[in-house]
């Protein structure tokens, strides 16, 4: 069966039209590997890019983009709203399909080497793919961004994995590593009180006592006049979508409020639905084995 | 995009191995086409085999394979307990991605054609790919079976569409047509009162007022000491999964009987769960282009 892995890595460009197609142009038409999304932001001058494909072709095709981004973005001269690091600012790497964490972390690592022996730029672990706490986080080791970078560097304890203490002159460093798919959801209530929204995300997250693998915040939807509890489930087979749901509904009911609808952001795994759709109809027996286009991308 | 369709032959061997197996390698390790799934009984004597690929592919390769079956497949001496009235004895074609009900209908006629042309196998059309009303139900085609169909084939109203009005000696008929997936649902019943299934069957389906694309019959479980209404949903895309199972428990509300499970057989759309899903987490803006695995497949 065919292994299949997904890759979002992001690019600190997102005006530079001939720019991004020139990366871009990096996943089309190659065997083996498809360029399913792009997402880009003017303000942060940074693109999104959503990539699947089979390990190897794949590794391939990432590493040949970041000879590209290596070559065409200057971080000396970058600006953008978004923290960020380098000319790749970080390449996650996510099993989708007949692949396990352990294989997505070699990858990832196997990638992370080429990239530094191939194009010179030094890069972190991060998340699965490093035992180091704090380096989990890619927020810890970004902090400081790329002006402050060559400085944090000359910490022992901040030597990145592959390279030396010395950034890349002009694309500084990249973070890579395995971590599982996320899935953005959000649940909208029949409120436009935010300290509700706000109370009900404390009581759903784990953080503060919720779910294992739930994020939450509460957030305005001011031109609805109601507001959200934004969720980032971050393993949707341990927290699956309708607990955290169910969850909310519960809480809000000590309000009197109500939930009128949700939203997954982005591209949903099937998986991530069956879960939910297997507990509202009671279905028996029931996995992604018997879905049609599961089979078919086997 | 690329185009998807799906065929699931009825093959009349359910038990020489390997003669079924010389049927399944025509689908096997051809470019553009995939076998899915093989549900053989050998009661039924009968094999039927789930295939998809793209058209033009799986047009060659289902051509290719009753080739096959009307070389090794003798319906002179074939028994078995379920109706067949040729060696092939119909080729549903239903279509699954970025294809037409109408495209389907267009290739299935070629596939009919082509059939005649090179094995001399009559075929009638059936379903979507034909506009006589009394070729519409395979039933109607197929009754009278292989030993009567000689006869049936004298008169006008049951001249092959491609064809003459002899039987192939040795293989018989087949029926081609194009028809939409349809999905088959069974819902479970917390009474053994078979009577209670069948009325709330009666109640669900199209034929005695129910839901329009809804066939329905009350069956007992016996071992589980249950009974289960079991549908097939002849189109989700109008009659959804999650609209039938509450007529069903709407119904079953007379009766003081609850719904304790569901099942569906065999694969089953992912938009067949897409709607389903949609509507009990309430999501908005859903669709099958947010799942991810639709995008891959695409």
């Amino acid at each position: 069966m065919k292994k299949i892995i997904e890759t979002v890595p992001n690019f600190s460009e997102g005006s530079d039209k001939a720019k991004i197609e020139e990366i871009l142009s990096v996943f089309r038409g190659k065997e083996g590997v498809k360029l399913l999304d792009l997402h880009r932001d003017i303000d942060h001058n940074r693109m999104v890019v959503t990539v699947i494909g089979e390990p190897d072709a794949l590794k391939l095709a990432i590493i040949e983009a970041v000879g590209v981004a290596v070559r065409i973005i200057d971080m000396r001269t970058h600006r953008g709203e978004h923290p960020r690091m380098g000319a790749v600012d970080v390449i996650p790497f996510i099993p989708i399909k007949n692949m396990t964490m352990e294989e997505a972390v070699t990858l990832s690592q196997e990638t992370a080497k080429a990239i530094w022996e191939t194009h010179h730029l030094p890069v972190f672990l991060y998340e699965e793919s490093t035992p180091i706490s704090a380096r989990k986080n890619l927020a810890n080791i970004r902090s400081g961004q790329f002006e402050g970078m060559s400085e944090k560097l000359k910490y022992p304890q901040w030597k990145p994995d592959f390279g030396g203490q010395e950034i890349h002159p002009t694309a500084g460093v990249v973070a890579i590593g395995a971590r599982m798919p996320l899935v953005a959801f959000n649940v909208n209530l029949d409120t436009d009180n935010i300290e509700i929204a706000q109370s009900i995300a404390r009581a759903v997250r784990h953080i503060s006592g919720g779910l294992r693998y739930c994020k939450a915040i509460g957030i305005e939807l001011k031109e609805r006049k109601i507001t959200q509890v934004s969720m980032n489930i971050t393993d949707y087979t341990r927290t699956p979508l309708y607990r955290a749901l169910e969850l909310v509904r519960i809480e809000a009911k000590r309000y009197g409020v109500n939930v009128v609808g949700s939203e997954v952001v982005g591209l949903v795994p099937m998986t991530a639905l069956v879960d939910s759709v297997a507990y509202y109809m009671g279905l028996e027996d029931f996995s992604i084995d018997k879905v049609l286009e599961a089979k078919m991308i086997e």
